[in-house]
């Protein structure tokens, strides 16, 4: 990457056979511009609410993404605020950037960033120690102008849809005045109680408190799924269409009535063994499946991570740092308990997310081509990118098809590379439909069709927008 | 898939790149129509001694195949008959399949279907709502002409070489049967011994009281393996060349006979925990590979499959109706056992089939790129595909060359689909010699040599035909 | 394979489309003469030493590679000297080989074989029955010719830098005699201690006795760490730059001094039991990378294989024989009290090889790309091949680059192989940047970069030389 003037290659992510290209080509230019549907995602409503300008480069684009970090973290260099409050200029932490810039070569992070300079930002050169001031101008230059603020990006960028991530005692005040603010797109709320359900989250009983408190119900297993359930209620008022669970093991588990309250008093009393808070989480998973199927809402499975890898570095630099490492995943056995109850009701969803690759043609497809109710989630975090994308199509397609899949979602808080990620999922969702079609695999009208619906019919149908 | 008339593409499943195309186009026309040895299926004997006209369209492709059932499940639709007897009426079965057609876009199935409809059955309009009732009453005209029927297009297929898959206490009368009426190709059954060997079995110790008894044996674990024996025999003196065995762990255990004697009543008696359940199934695993010595029947192990997923489907449309779920496989130290006792005996074979694709490059290809008995299982099940396959070939052949796997198995009941199964992997086949030619890694000559060894001097050393 | 004149595909390895095949060749061409750096490797320096001539093809190529004779053996031949003295004639060796050539089309070792007798013996006919003998005498020729030995050979290989691999108690007289010799490039040792730190090694008390007889140690965990730390010390003044690790699990533990102590004893006694020693051989991992903190040796572990799968031919053949087969492998939980401990340390390195490739996505990318200390380790053993290499990149890059990889290992005792072994990385890496420069992805002048980097600013960092 030089200071020449980049131009970013219209074909880029196409595989390079010219008679598969040019078909990759034509049915990209069927969604390059359709509306975003962002059905998962961590973008905070205050961002749109508020409607400030974004500070500088550095913050924008470097301290607060945490892929980046990582990639500098691993080469030796923290630029992340420390938990004793120690900062970076922003200027040096984007010169830090630019020297270690080829360390990203062929990473997604190198190809998101590189798209939100060129295509959000309208910067011509690339990034290099040379040029790294100048761009670090050029953008503060950029990010003061009214059009680059979030509620103009946010109308620019297409976002049909955006569902952002919320805990579950959230009042979604800001969802309600960005409801009733003109924004456009809709922009609803997300449940995710994993620190409310799992023993082993930090501050778990006290939790478990507050929301009881907060829902005037008594400390018994019962009084605490229905302040599950009412706060569940209140996100649906606010047009959550789904939620979020992030477990380490994708684990259910049936219990008696009396099985669940025993152990809901020793996890709160703090007695309950490894063994006991497993069975715990396990069995809240299985119960918020049987509220989806009481109240709608799609559930979303995100399994596999351990988090915080780093004790230390949680220490110094708080959680979501760039250490949460994935684990060897299945699911079969697993969800089996939370399938034989619910997996064939009628209208519940639940989309099961994975970074072991291995699940995809093993566990994933079988599944999604059985079960009505489950849908093999896109590639998700690190597999957020154009070779583990195609790994997926392929690995899923030929069990699966492609309509038992979930659609991308970005699960991002980078607002900016928002159209980047979405672009790179249908770049690389033309260029694995234009190998089928060049394979006689598929007939081109059908591909355009796929297409089509990859960006529209099945993430509605998924997320039941 | 349009209404428009359907034209394959000779060239399917071919890479696009023009110079690898051409030298795949000309290894796979060494073999297209090469005649077809399928040494692990599931076809019944019946269907080719009774030779009756196949009913109708939905029968035929739809409502027995459980890999289409399958994914039409998944979209809500149950064309199956059901434990309570309701049926569906064959024409709209046949409709509900084209309405959700590009549902199949991409899969195995769908490749198979068209295949079977173009090249079998001369269709020449492709499925969607508008053409449905059109073919499916030109399927029906077809299905009752004298060339449509089973023995007719047996010959036709040009099958010189099929293994059903049956029951140890079946007398194979029909095989008898169909070796003495003229049909051309040689018809041979298969000792699955499953239900006759596995504790958790259903009906297992009335099937093991129902061995005894046909044999004449008594209730001793030596009677119960001379049983066993002296059926393996029963197969062999009609044609049988290998033993089928499915698990979903790939364990085997050797036992003093004591100890197995005492597992053995146990079992009987339902008094063996999960544990003792276990190493009994994987003892009788050892035991079959121990009689494989012996009698030289070819041991094939398809491992890592959890059988009837969804209990309540079980119940209502009975086993085989695709909630068979593929789980974690491994077989090093599992099948360490039994090699350890019989992996060098000259003249065994043992050929692993697995779904998880991880094995293939850490597992299948080491055990088979050493052990003279091993040989690593074609891409099985849900691995059946032309992507599957390149990943297949890709994994093991780097390490293992051709020569130490299967050739292709087709592993089917659906008759009809036989030939476009095998033509998928002549052509996946074709299609990753051709990449390798062009590489530069294999000459085309030697290629040329691997390509007819394929479909012939391979499976004909590995199955020993 | 035929008795043609062989012409070497300049081409191969890069992939078949034209526009991404001149991107190829025009990377390789800028390292395809850059110097060998070896950092991992297993020749024995009395090869350099004595610079003795090969003896003749069979031994220079096929008995002492059990890549070669493993795939002979399953293919029911044994050409290795057995443990009652049986040998085999060089010329039959030869001539078997040639037999069974097809059998190895596509493997790595076919892929070597044909680039050492062409690019560096000058052989110019293609390996086949007919031309066996021929080849045969040819070979013996060369071998023949002062050119041909060793030394020489080292030279014109162009190799800077040969890490060897040595027992902790050697002398390492070779090294140094070595050195001193005026080769020409920087051979060194490699510390491996497996057989004193692993108590379920062969003579495993006996091994810890000798080594503490060797530094007057006392029989206490102290004194066994002090001796430790002697021979590392021993290793680093005769200029060794890593330690190797050979373990079946990727386990390691931290321990409190008594325990160790008592644990020490057990072991050394042989009354501890297996979860036992699983925690002392856990703890020696662990205590080796608080040596390479404190020494500066960079830390190697290769994980994840089943030594000597086959009693029966580890009695007959020895070990390295063949049947060293694979098993699921992970990381992330089983190292991190290494990393928790030494992990964010200033100039610890270690690097984590795998032939489980799930780990690639799922673990190594995540932890290179995230703790300084950590490499992920260059395709290793069965994987050292150019699809497996193009699959390795791929699941490594988008998460962590190309930076916070090993560079490649050779990790090979077959001298002659090293050109063509590094050959094909050089190949494979320049196949993989030019499909990334073809589709957009990374600019050329960096995919340049990259090229010179991945052959010699990588491995020198990884391995601080």
């Amino acid at each position: 990457m030089t200071a020449d003037p980049v131009r970013r290659d219209p074909d880029r992510l196409f595989p390079a056979d010219p008679s598969t290209r040019a078909i990759a080509r034509d049915l990209y230019a069927r969604v390059a511009t359709a509306p975003i549907i962002s059905p998962h995602g961590h973008v905070a409503p205050g961002l749109l609410l508020e409607d400030r300008a974004f500070p500088n480069a550095a913050e924008l684009f470097v301290t607060e993404d945490h892929y980046v970090t990582r990639l500098l973290h691993a080469s030796g260099v923290n630029v992340r605020t420390t938990t004793d409050g120690t900062t970076c200029d922003p200027r040096e932490v984007w010169r830090t950037l630019a020297d270690h810039w080829h360390r990203f070569a062929g990473t997604s992070s190198a190809f998101w960033l590189e798209s939100e300079l060129h295509e959000v930002l309208g910067i011509r050169s690339s990034l290099s120690p040379e040029t790294a001031d100048a761009i670090f101008d050029e953008i503060g230059a950029r990010l003061a102008e009214p059009e680059f603020r979030p509620r103009a990006l946010f109308r620019r960028f297409g976002i049909e849809f955006l569902a952002t991530t919320d805990d579950p005692l959230d009042d979604l005040a800001s969802h309600a005045a960005l409801a009733a603010s003109g924004l456009g797109g809709r922009v609803v709320p997300t449940f995710r109680p994993d620190r409310y359900v799992d023993p082993d989250a930090a501050g778990f009983a006290g939790n478990v408190a507050a929301l009881l408190a907060a829902t005037g119900e008594a400390t018994t297993f019962a009084g605490y799924l229905d302040a599950l359930r009412a706060r569940r209620e209140h996100f649906v008022r606010h047009g959550a269409v789904s939620t979020d669970h992030g477990v380490e093991e994708a684990f259910t588990a049936a219990l008696y009535p009396h099985e669940a309250e025993r152990l809901f008093q020793a996890v709160l009393a703090g007695t309950a063994d490894a063994e006991q808070r497993r069975l715990f989480r396990g069995h809240m998973l299985f119960q918020m499946a049987g509220m989806s199927v009481e109240d709608g809402l799609v559930m979303t499975i995100h399994a596999g991570v351990f988090r915080n890898h780093s004790s230390e570095t949680l220490r110094r630099l708080g959680a979501d740092s760039g250490h949460d490492i994935p684990v060897q995943t299945s699911f079969t056995r697993g969800i089996r308990p939370m399938l034989e109850a619910f997996g064939l009701e009628p209208g519940f969803h639940v989309v099961l997310f994975a970074i072991d690759e291995t699940v995809f043609s093993r566990e994933l497809a079988p599944l999604a081509g059985f079960y009505p109710s489950v849908y093999a989630g896109a590639p998700w975090w690190f597999l957020d990118a154009p070779d583990a994308m195609a790994r997926y199509r392929s690995a899923i397609t030929e069990t699966a098809g492609f309509y038992r899949t979930s659609g991308f979602i970005d699960d991002t808080r980078a607002f900016l590379s928002i159209p980047a990620r979405h672009d790179t999922a249908r770049r690389a969702d033309a260029a694995f439909l234009a190998r089928l079609v060049a394979e006689g695999r598929v007939p081109l009208r059908l591909a355009e069709r796929i297409a089509d619906d990859l960006v529209s019919a099945i993430p509605r149908e998924v997320f039941k927008l």
